[in-house]
């Protein structure tokens, strides 16, 4: 842990930056003081700001890019003609072993475009999905796809389960994770014929993986699992509807309290155990979206957030680099497929097993 | 809003029916003491329970039933076999004339089912849909469906923004109702093609919906729109997600609270502001999911709920009775039908419109 590790960082992405940007290194470096950075961007606007930052300064090092992508340029528009880009040299920074994994606020759909096309997905995975952890009433679990698939077949949802699993161990350090897929309950049958065929693969597989079955949406901060797998159409709905109802919450309990003196009271007197509540549910202790799948690490900063919440995604980059996250994945996929070559010469056992699940 | 109305009522569905349908009545005949309840159930159980609720029984006529559908039971098979159950035959009251509508916090699937099979859908209306109203930022929200129809195509989405917008004037009250998609936002071509076809009839239509187009998850709790339209997989997901996180604010902020000798004495201090918060988002004041687009009203209330929630549902039903829902659905959906006669004779303007959208 004590090497130098160097992460890039796309300076120009997200609604405040480069501001918010320098600002969350200064607050990155002081928990990971042997992190270096490799910021793309506008130098003029970065200069000035690495000046009133000098210990980000000490450890960054500046590479000027004329160029940025803005927050509602096409993916494909961007993949096209941002080749001089701050985010795309950022992750090209990764793919030539400069950099151990990029960091950007910016543009989701063109840095997963970018991403993919640059970094190519890891043996055995079709597509990369965007996974978040998140507290629950239990603790954290992570959820993935949250938006890279809008549409996913069962082996795609395999695939998240292998990486949302191998995650969870590496890197939430849970030591037997539990996986499960998000369908509705009340059905005769129950959801989609995609969730259907993924469960029924995974619970033949031989993979080293604790399945639990469908959940449900309150399963998601109840933390009934640890891993939730879902395709990316339901999980990005499903994450912002959390959201959503956590901002509702907060905003309903602000206007009881300061509705009346007593109120105002006697939040001024719990002040610390709110705070502390508050504090556990700061969805900017969250930031930080990991595409997973990649040849090579890649996190997504929120566009909106502030110094604090990118800070964050440098923490989660980091995590997923010095955790070795996709050396675990790509030991996971190796064993898999080693599994299924001896699934395969077993004959049609598994097969009939299969069709009568 | 004078005359006499009945509902009929599965006495039997419910975690802890029917103790908690017979409290619920009690509960509800206060606010509508000219409501008149037909109870389908196990007489020898409901009987008892009228006796302690003289104010019920005195507005209540009971049918026995020997048979009731359990939780755990396949709609197929509850539509089957279940021809003699409190909720088949509640049911069959509504058809017959006997009920202007029906409540059952039974088995969600089987209720759908049988509703279906026993009251028809309305005139242009291909499938039912579930639907709720809920709080949010703004005021009140409906969203549909919740979980009827796990696959929907265009044509039950535009089907479900008439029977959601309608709702909205009708019961909401909302004079010019918005209506939104549920979708993802950061696609390059957003969404599945279901949900963009969807958009594209309702922007073409002449229907009179305020159609404000896709919303996302978080905007439900926002109140970005009045009625939100997605498919019953989504919906349901969307919905329990909701809860879910609720559930999670309402524990962590009790333990926040209760974790302090301050925190005690704030929460004490601030106990009616907290107490109005409580109430504001209470669960029970929203029960009772509607199935919209049946050829009767009919009412489902959350299995696991109380007194308090089962009386919401009653409510629920009364309004919809009371302000001529299902009149509504068919006056819109007729005067749709004139339309896309019209836009027939106009010749190929339309579809050469909706081959450019």
């Amino acid at each position: 842990m004590a090497e130098k590790l160097t992460l890039s960082v796309d300076a120009m992405g997200g609604d405040k930056a480069p501001d918010m940007v320098i600002e969350g290194l200064d607050q990155a470096r002081r928990r990971l003081p042997d992190v270096r950075f490799l910021l793309f961007g506008d130098e003029a606007r970065i200069r000035p700001l690495l000046d009133r930052f000098p210990a980000v300064k000490a450890v960054s090092e500046v590479r000027h890019t004329p160029d940025s992508v803005s927050n509602d340029e096409k993916p494909s528009v961007a993949l096209r003609s941002g080749r001089e880009s701050s985010m795309r040299l950022a992750i090209n920074a990764v793919s030539e072993g400069e950099a151990a994994g990029v960091v950007s606020a910016g543009n989701t759909g063109a840095l997963m475009a970018m991403a993919k096309f640059v970094l190519k997905t890891l043996p055995g995975i079709d597509r990369p999905a965007i996974a978040t952890y998140f507290p629950t009433m239990r603790g954290e679990s992570v959820m993935l796809d949250l938006g890279a698939n809008v549409e996913c077949d069962s082996d795609n949802l395999v695939q998240f389960a292998v990486m949302g699993e191998t995650f969870a161990r590496h890197v939430l350090r849970l030591e037997k994770p539990t996986v499960g897929i998000l369908n509705v309950g009340q059905e005769e049958l129950k959801g989609v014929q995609e969730v259907r065929d993924a469960a029924t693969k995974l619970q033949l597989s031989n993979l080293p993986i604790r399945f639990y079955g469908f959940v449900e949406g309150d399963d998601i901060c109840k933390g009934t699992v640890d891993v939730i797998v879902t395709d990316g159409f339901t999980g990005n709905i499903a994450l912002k509807t959390a959201e959503g109802t956590a901002l509702m919450f907060g905003s309903a309990l602000r206007d009881a309290l300061t509705g009346s003196l007593l109120g105002k009271i006697g939040a001024l007197l719990a002040r610390r155990s709110l705070e502390r509540f508050k504090v556990r549910l700061d969805p900017r202790r969250y930031n930080g979206a990991m595409f997973l799948g990649l040849n090579g690490i890649c996190v997504k900063s929120h566009g909106g957030t502030d110094a604090m919440g990118f800070a964050n995604a440098i923490y989660v980059a980091n995590e997923l680099v010095a955790n070795k996250l996709n050396d675990g994945i790509k030991e996971d996929y190796a064993r898999l497929t080693i599994q299924s070559a001896e699934q395969a010469e077993q004959g049609g056992n598994d097969s009939d097993r299969a069709a009568a699940g």
